[in-house]
């Protein structure tokens, strides 16, 4: 049993998670947040099942022996591809952001017409539209992967007219549908927000899992007793794989993130 | 020494270095050719100087544990930073495809004004920059970092809307300059040679690193009486470090490659 000043560890292939630290630390101002970005290895969009889930592996085996009281996995594609063998492995509660991702769809779909968009591996291995109907049996999942978004994104190009053009060509299919809710299944997206919501137009509510996932991390540490107390003071400490170049800073301005430390080191790879 | 009949081993971060392959089949027909393509941690235009040679050195130890008699670096941002430390490490000739490149354009230039696009580390080295000058120092020399080619290419878009409004914004500044050769500096490129061509202009002459490469790999195989029997029968085996999608049936086709075998392997990490 971990000790409740434990750090919470969060993990995403990049910097896209922060925007679910974000949210954690709204949510969970008194929690010591441990980042990890695997930014040597990044993008894991484009990758297979096996890599994503060995990625993960040794992410979360070197996050546990930090002494993370629990992991989050800020990723959609490791989430989509990893979960279920991250929880068979670790001995700490472990969180994703899909089914996050899929309450908030639930939540905000009307027409019981949902639409998702993620990066190749995550729309390949239909994690999101599996856990909708799982959910809802009669929910209609429209999924589209949108491979050119994170390299927009990584790219700073948010309000961008080959942005437009590129999420014009994407999202057409949901300008003639009755989609009504669009999950941003990328944590990156959420930086595309306005550019997304001007191309699938003012009928569709956009619905990202961080919110959702920093309540779903609050409840897992409530439930094994594991929450910093009210009057511990939180604090964030970032890891990287590769030393980050300038985005980080848009990001963190964007995100208004205070970073205790900022270190760049490496995840021992498994069976070593 | 390594015996005649010995593999020639070429490597990149992913595919694009197919189309030096498909160079070195033209030139030297006979030799075996192992391609090793790093896609488990591609790409690595936007890594850092350490995480790249560190990649770099894993894979040329395995490829020369593999018995290379010859490693090619067909990967613009790996030969850019880290061929120094290849070539002091290893026991086995080393080419590039900087100074190939380079080679190139001082023969297609007339002004003494060369362009090169890259990827950001390729260009943040300033290799090319800095052999230009070392070769003809009163070159003149715009470099310009083109990130989004890369995922463009990936994505098949070589004929493309947003594709040519990339490209336009990338090469604006060539449009008004006495650039005359353009260095593709990125094994990508040459596959949107045409759209590149349409962007730049019909007065600027496209250059990259391929048939140069190949001629001076057999040169080093010629210098070290290594290169195989006019009679010999080459052939080429590709490894992956992740399994590839339907891009490399694409890109092969595209060049025409014939492999005898697609395997995926990992390559081991340094020090372990």
């Amino acid at each position: 049993m971990k000790p409740v000043s434990a750090p919470v560890a969060v993990f995403d292939s990049g910097i896209g998670g922060l925007t679910v630290v974000s949210a954690l630390r709204r949510e969970l101002p008194g929690e010591h947040i441990i980042y990890l970005g695997d930014t040597a290895r990044v993008p894991y969009g484009g990758k297979s099942r096996a890599t994503i889930e060995r990625y993960s592996e040794e992410i979360a085996r070197f996050l546990v022996a930090e002494g993370a009281k629990m992991v989050v996995v800020a990723c959609n594609t490791a989430s989509a591809l990893a979960l279920p063998r991250l929880r068979d492995m670790l001995d700490v509660p472990v969180e994703g952001v899909i089914a996050p991702g899929v309450e908030a769809a639930l939540s905000a779909t009307r027409s019981g017409h949902v639409a998702v968009i993620g990066t190749k591996a995550t729309i390949g291995s239909s994690a999101y539209a599996d856990a909708l109907r799982a959910a809802r049996p009669d929910i209609r999942v429209t999924s589209l992967a949108c491979p050119l978004l994170v390299p927009l994104v990584e790219e700073g190009l948010f309000e961008d007219k080959v942005t437009d053009a590129v999420l014009e060509r994407y999202l057409a299919p949901l300008r003639t549908s009755d989609v009504d809710a669009l999950v941003l299944g990328c944590t990156h997206y959420p930086l595309l927000a306005s550019a997304i919501g001007r191309a699938a137009g003012p009928q569709i509510s956009l619905v990202d899992s961080a919110a959702n996932c920093a309540r779903a991390v609050a409840r897992h540490l409530d439930a094994s007793g594991l929450r910093a107390p009210a009057s511990s003071e939180g604090t964030l400490d970032i890891i990287f794989t590769d030393p980050p170049d300038n985005f980080l800073a848009v990001v963190r301005g964007a995100l208004g993130l205070e970073a205790g430390s900022v270190q760049v080191r490496q995840v021992p790879p498994l069976g070593q």
